[in-house]
């Protein structure tokens, strides 16, 4: 999407050798392109969070093992360098796909034609994923466009969590994606943005991208979101996924549940946008069976913000003295979600329903 | 309560001419305790927010008149202090109650014994809002055993949201009184405390009195509690009040709301604390009726917090480009709360059952 008026990826490759990629560290402070110019190089970046969010690790780890197969000069080397790309974020699913993909095109091709492949394949890679999410704004704008029908001349309001948006993949987002593709098609369109405790995507990345692309919207502590929807100040809420089960139900950032319950207790369509290689099929209860990650209590205690001069600084906002728990995800029941919005349609979130599609 | 191992109240009046307070905009990264010497220095106090919470504010303006006494040499020159204090914070209902109160006692009587009239009545104040808040201990303390007495020798835990403690009342407070009651009856107790944004109360106040009084507790992010429930970790919900209408729907801090979605979706009970004062008996459907404050930007976009050597810091952490809202408060439907714990009793949250108690 656009940042300064110019169309940007997450991740790409402007020349044999050379990685690059938007260092989310440094946002929104500053926006700074980085050149990654070995595995070395694209390990620190995604084991430092320099590159976040599933689609965008996948394409990164991608166009990482593009740079293996340049400095690789046998499938031993290739393969350990792919393991310590792999090692950098070991949770992380795209990561692993990624990297093993490349290595399953490279293996038992001549040496000398590892380099084109490579490339090849990394780029195949991040266009896949932004083709996927570029539908998911398809099927999600028809949704946005039936309730702008029902307003005429009305803005639409969006209330999202946390950051699914295009800085997670390579190109549009997830939840993003469908509001991006109806603001571009001329809708009025306006999203209420979580601020996402404890470690802020929605205030720091979603009003980032939302600004830079020109997209109305307003950052909200996340305590909002319930009274906007008892008055009438929403009209769809949609988020990401970090994994969904094949009953439909979603584990993401800590809070969409809570927005969940608001959205059913007022009516408002609940939807959660996920390219399909979001789904476990392997999990049907999310609420009992799907591990919630405990983060470090530093993200609960300190906050990174910017002084009076546009310095960055940490403060502790938790006193010393308070013991603090950092749950990072938390898991919606499928029952409070209107539908799933997916590359491949718009889907309820029901066992039945997404047996049927995929 | 406890403040390093001495009992404080948030307001007193140490000798003739002196009202001492918290300074309560130094918490929690210093405690202070300042002295007022003039009406004109308990209204900035006031003004300034040195002390908040509508008893603690009742009570610090019993006191600022209780100074009046002494400074004004006629009735008309009382009545103008009287309305210097009563201007600083306009909507607070507590604050005009106590000078008002002041003022019926002084009228009518000589000069020479205002002093004592009014020193005698500002303390009655003071001990009836203490009173008060210790009684709703008592009534709470009756619900937290019979929930100990279903897991014994196993933890309560009780979620809490935003500052109901003894800091924004005289002593004990609404929300905290059942806690302190039961953690001194040795009970074992532990409080998950909401960071509470955009103003961090929880973390800022309800941690800090919690530390200070030795009650075991956690401060946890605004969108951890529905998780939590969903696991079994929240016995109680516990909450204070800004107004309650007579049909029981309840005013209080922003994302109130969203945690009595939590614990009915769960069946943990969801009970809210005040003093009788706090009902607003005009009043029949809160989120109709009652209006919801928007306060600055500043308070979302800005946040204090302590620097690595323990010096106060301000950060922006919203980015200048991004608008932001701020509404204070919710309003949670009567439907949601299984009871109010008032000083005379617990009141199920239904206009009959209020009618015959009130």
């Amino acid at each position: 999407m656009k940042v300064n008026g110019t169309h940007y990826r997450t991740v790409w490759m402007p020349e044999r050798g050379i990685v690059r990629i938007i260092d989310q560290r440094r946002l929104p402070w500053a926006f700074e392109v980085i050149n990654l110019k070995s595995v070395a190089e694209v390990a620190h970046a995604i084991r430092d969070m320099a590159v976040r969010g599933a689609g965008c690790i996948g394409a990164t780890a991608g166009y990482g093992m593009a740079l293996a197969a340049i400095e690789a000069q046998s499938e031993a080397q290739l393969v350990a360098l792919a393991q310590s790309l792999i090692e950098t974020r070991p949770t992380a699913v795209n990561l692993a796909w990624a990297v093993n993909r490349q290595l399953n095109v490279l293996r038992n091709q001549p040496l000398e034609t590892w380099q084109s492949i490579a490339k090849r394949e990394a780029e195949a890679i991040a266009d896949e994923d932004a083709a996927a999410c570029a539908q998911i704004g398809v099927q999600g704008l028809q949704l946005i466009r039936q309730i702008a029908a029902q307003k005429p001349g009305e803005v639409v309001n969006v209330l999202t969590h946390c950051n699914a948006g295009w800085l997670a993949f390579v190109d549009h987002g997830s939840a993003t994606a469908p509001i991006y593709a109806a603001h571009d098609a001329g809708i009025q369109i306006h999203v209420w943005v979580d601020e996402t405790r404890p470690r802020n995507q929605g205030a720091r990345l979603t009003a980032w991208e939302l600004a830079q692309h020109g997209v109305p919207h307003t950052v909200i502590a996340d305590n909002t979101g319930g009274h906007l929807m008892q008055h009438g100040q929403v009209d769809l809420v949609i988020t990401g996924a970090d994994r969904v089960t094949r009953n439909g139900d979603v584990a993401n950032k800590i809070g969409t549940y809570l927005k969940a319950l608001a959205a059913k207790d007022n009516g408002v369509p609940f939807y959660v946008a996920l390219p399909s290689s979001t789904f476990d099929w392997s999990i049907t209860d999310g609420v009992k069976n799907i591990p919630i990650e405990q983060r470090g209590g530093e993200e609960v205690t300190w906050m990174e913000g910017t002084d009076a001069n546009g310095a960055p600084h940490h403060v502790r906002v938790v006193p010393a003295a308070s013991p603090v728990a950092n749950y990072a995800f938390d898991v919606t029941p499928a029952r409070l979600v209107t539908a799933l919005i997916t590359e491949k349609g718009v889907v309820p979130a029901t066992e039945a329903a997404l047996a049927g599609r995929f």
